[in-house]
């Protein structure tokens, strides 16, 4: 599934909900799953991937609310090489 | 570009750093970028759609460690429908 697709489809399943949230509100419930990530991770849980697809599910929501468009984001800031180093493995100084 | 094209994408420029790093240390770094988005929703900033691509992109070198396909996730909770009332678009009480 394409990045944009995937966007979009959060915007018929939830945009009308998220307008009426609105967007302070809708960044709280993305910061929660955040948390929820953040637990399962420590606890070692086997939810890691359900957990990992609603971060991204309100970060989508997120965009749609702000008008931004993530695969032309990740594609101009990823554009298939490290954007610090411009190489293909990152051969910046180890972070 | 297809969600499993970028998951692989960073695969191929982070991976073996990623390992190097460690996915304790890896998951810090994704919260860090987490923080930088808040700031930036919090302040208004202009960079917003950057900073949701490093979360993205962050969140994607976790699954790598993790042997997580994102994709895969994403279809399997958001099956085109809201994955609690099973509709399109979603028609659970308002929260």
């Amino acid at each position: 599934m394409e990045i944009k697709e995937f966007q979009e489809l959060i915007h018929q399943i939830y945009l009308t909900r998220d307008l009426q949230r609105g967007a302070d509100r809708t960044f709280l419930w993305f910061l929660e799953e955040v948390g929820e990530l953040t637990r399962a991770y420590r606890r070692k849980e086997d939810n890691l991937g359900s957990e990992m697809a609603d971060v991204i599910a309100w970060l989508a929501s997120m965009a749609n609310l702000l008008g931004i468009d993530l695969e032309a984001e990740l594609l101009k800031k990823y554009p298939r090489v490290c954007p610090l180093c411009s190489s293909l493995p990152c051969t910046c100084p180890f972070r």
